[in-house]
């Protein structure tokens, strides 16, 4: 059959996926009340299309933090590629490059940022970092990728401790010994790397809003914060001199409970008026909802798990397909709402009854 | 099994048709939420009927532009006829004449407007344009319908391109070869008729506000727009000189995510203040939803699915019928709502709890 | 199995009553919203209760009109018991009476006033009357009833003409020929009787605010209007003189899409201003919905539907049970409410997130 | 299978327990609205969670009425214990004090206080007490709790009668003859003790705030007041001198149709002001909803149907389960919300759209 959306390819992946690979995939925390609610939240929110206006020519290219895309949809940082796809994150570099978008890549990742690069030489990537408790091993990330020409470092902040994900844990959830993180090779021999391939509690709960000027003594690369859902601490990534922030709730796989990131992002390209860059994750399925977070003040957005699905069903070209689709939906959706190009779109677009 | 209310002839139609042709028929775009939102809202809608008045004379007449109709429902443009009925739509016409109510023939009609007048040469209709990039050809359409007595011309102003409904590119949908858009007849030969039995992209998307004068330049008919879902665009729209507005969605096939029509008739009403008449499409499925448009302001309303549904059962037959119900339910929720003339009907008759 | 609730009752009466019969009772208007609204609404209203209060005396007893009841829920009028029980209203009135309770008998019986009245000799009872086109005979019934000793009149004032049932249409639903409208016995003799038992067409539909008088001067029985649902309904019954008003949409059987009977009872009870006594129907299903409608307000309920219930399971016994539960359940709600007397219960005890 | 959260112990009790115990202990009064609702209003309450804080010493402790606790989660009182284990209540006590948390005894124990008392002599414990209509009962009862080292009295205050459990009445609820209340042992010998084991009508139904000076008179313990859901009983309380204040529907078992405890938290935490200390049961599901409690006033939770199915699943074993994946998933939705100790809780955590 045909897949002409992203959810058809998410009934492919269900389907063709192991269960517990799937399941990891698709985890929300604890009750996955905030995964669904990413989704629910862009229904509540209505267009305002306006009618009769030239939209024989479409334009549906953006730039982030001055790069050129070819529309504002990226892939958000996700892990383990390779067990949705042997080739893992390569296939995903080439997809990104492919359609001229941003990657951003995971510490996570089963292939090394080498190998990414190596991949899609001409690719735009980001990088996004955990910081670890030994700090070395994170500032030898940090240099790697600078040297290797990613174009911004993406700190996720919402993970202090890995959300409570029940599937992972009825599922005793371990992947194949051939997968590793790859960039962390040699790091943690003969040590016991049961959480997702890293050993327990590798990740420092520590790091606080004074590591922030660590980071930025170490890379000249912008930086941007992933996983703020408060304009209080909009506020103080701007005032720690961040380049950019991603409203992100993590898929819904830290702390149930918080708001949907569209909902939650209101509030912060409010409190940001444009001082930095602001994009979200969670809950795209439609270019329509791409219209509905750029009209909320959302530059670009990341699709997570749809990244996943596309992969798992061809690799590079079952990922190229899926943001083929999410720009031609994008761009229709554009024209319908009587938008040529991005620059058109604004606040005016949308109803949102808040939540 | 009696057929006794539209939401009958719509299992019928289920039932019978073609599976393809159902699913084009109904059809939402994307994830069809506006679609469904259609209907959902009327049930958001209360009325404050009135009690102890003299119903004894009921009168469900109205006019609209300056016509008079037996009730105000009329036939929504919509195509394909043929797909429903062989007859296509020679017996919707003949339904529509046959209940003194007003059709709007759709440019994608499965009979030419000259047969459709032949059919039905007592009717009262309407013409439904979408003006192709070839302008000539919807000149010389527009010149046919006015010389053949149709008595105003309905711009479709929300398909600048044509909507993504998912279930005709997963059915490759195809009509017959021997349905064709006979409007056109010998216009696209030898050219790829796909889109809906015209060559990809032959409406243009281009068409603007100006585009309004142009039309008024090549024809006496009174216009009115059709899709329009804003107070901004209402206003723009009487700024045009045109002589009604319908507000649509296009029954949910273009952008998916916009307001039910009966939840944003609201503000257009408000908006246009009576300088000209507002109709409505969109999810009307009984008489006490005609009652609800009619109390918030529209003049009349069209029905689209439920004609098909219809001329589906049994051609102009099942379609006589399905108004029939229409109007008898209609006449009974005046009744029962208090009022016993058109004219008795307004804002005070319903309590809307705003999107 | 033991019945406990009213919805035990529900149950087993759908499951013994012929079809048609069950359909004929349960069937709302249209798509029946407001029959199922009607209990959905109740849902909607929260108590404050109070606790630490001394309930170890109970007292459930009310007045209406001045008289006394056990317990402030009566039988609203519905018609046809004999479809539900072959003793018809004798068994309903028997029930009433052994509750000491009030009995609104329809004028749509299946037992003659007189049949009524001797098998229950000491009941308390009102009657309901529709307005036949032929005024003799709304006259002739009106004297019957004064003469043998009910207390009030109930005109219900949302009829003009029978709300459109579907399953009734469908089922095509008429009543064996055993089953008549004994208070009109010889009146239709040789008419054709295929509305529910009368000619089609019987009641008056001019029926207005003109006639409250006409009634007025034929009968010194205090008035009471069933069917109001707006607060300038309300005002004008008042204005008209008459002692009571029964908020009502018919059990959702008229015109659908109006509010349930508990949410339109708020604005009449602030606009009555206890000027007169206002009472319910619709909706009741426990002892809590009872509380919940005199704490807003009403004076008294009426059940209509699940008297038919009881009538079903065992006639006079049946319905005597339903009205012990509802009385019992009453009497429980009060006291885990703090109220240990009907005259406790106000506004206070509930909040309402209002329509 | 693992038991990774408490509904996978609901699944397991479910499964495992004879049905009509599982019904009992199930049981919400009437329609359970409110048994139901107090799960539900949890969801509606959204998390502001701030991130980039050091989260590597995390700190559960609290303290109640000037005792520490492990974390803010203590047992409620409920009744029965045997049904679910056969060492009841014993296994209670054992499971609460190798937790260090608060267990609250039920006057409806199946174990002595004695028993309790001697199978956990470190126990911190608090007894629930229902006054009885033979005062002394409840005088004896309240001198032995207190010589045996019970913390504080806790005086459930919304019971003047017992709520109706329509499967308690179907299922004629009697438990075997093996299982006594034994905290009466030899009170009711030769009385009829179908009433969940004690005559029927035995808790005084007169008692009132004026009842709380009499027990004040036998006792030096601290007064908890246990079902309170208003403001204006929250203030009644602490004018009569009360300790503490809990926010109890009681499971949703007395009255169907008051709010969520969750709900009815807010108003009374903003009269109390701190002045006594609030605590809530009903709803307790997953650490975040523990969080929420927290956020919006609460000192501590009491988890009374996740205890039973502790219970149900291993007895002392099952219910130290219950109570660690509680106090993990606590200390873990305290990270992710970037609070590191149980002080930092407060009302700025959460946004609640209010009933």
């Amino acid at each position: 059959m045909a897949l002409v959306c992203l959810s058809d390819f998410e009934a492919y992946a269900k389907k063709h996926l192991p269960k517990a690979v799937w399941e990891f995939f698709a985890a929300g925390a604890d009750e996955s009340c905030t995964r669904d609610e990413n989704l629910k939240a862009f229904k509540r929110i209505y267009f305002r299309p306006r009618v009769l206006r030239d939209m024989s020519t479409m334009d549906t290219r953006t730039t982030i933090l001055g790069s050129e895309i070819s529309f504002p949809v990226g892939i958000a940082p996700t892990g383990l590629h390779s067990l949705a796809w042997p080739d893992g994150e390569r296939s995903t570099a080439r997809a990104a490059e492919a359609t001229n978008t941003c990657y951003i890549a995971s510490t996570y990742s089963t292939c090394s940022v080498e190998e990414i690069v190596a991949a899609a030489p001409a690719g735009f990537r980001w990088f996004q970092l955990y910081i670890h408790r030994k700090r070395t091993l994170s500032e030898q990330l940090v240099r790697r990728v600078e040297a290797l020409g990613f174009q911004a470092l993406v700190l996720t902040a919402d993970l202090p401790y890995t959300g409570k994900r029940r599937d992972d844990i009825r599922n005793n959830f371990q992947f194949l010994s051939s997968i590793k993180l790859k960039n962390f090779e040699g790091a943690f021999q003969d040590e016991d790397c049961s959480e997702y391939g890293m050993p327990p509690g590798s990740i420092d709960p520590s790091v606080n809003w004074n590591d922030i000027s660590w980071l930025q003594s170490i890379t000249c690369l912008p930086l941007i914060i992933k996983g703020i859902l408060t304009k209080e601490d909009a506020e103080l990534a701007m005032r720690h001199g961040v380049q950019g922030i991603i409203v992100s709730n993590h898929g819904g796989r830290q702390l149930d409970g918080v708001p949907a990131s569209i909902d939650a992002l209101v509030e912060i390209t409010a409190a940001v008026q444009n001082k930095v860059e602001v994009y979200l994750d969670g809950g795209i399925r439609t270019g329509s909802d791409v219209l509905k977070a750029l009209a909320l003040g959302a530059k670009c957005v990341f699709i997570g798990r749809p990244a996943i699905w596309g992969l798992a069903y061809k690799g590079e070209e079952g990922l190229r397909k899926v943001l083929e689709i999410l720009k031609d939906e994008f761009r229709l959706s554009m024209a319908l709402a009587g938008c040529s190009n991005v620059s058109e779109i604004g606040r005016h677009l949308v109803q949102h009854s808040k939540l």
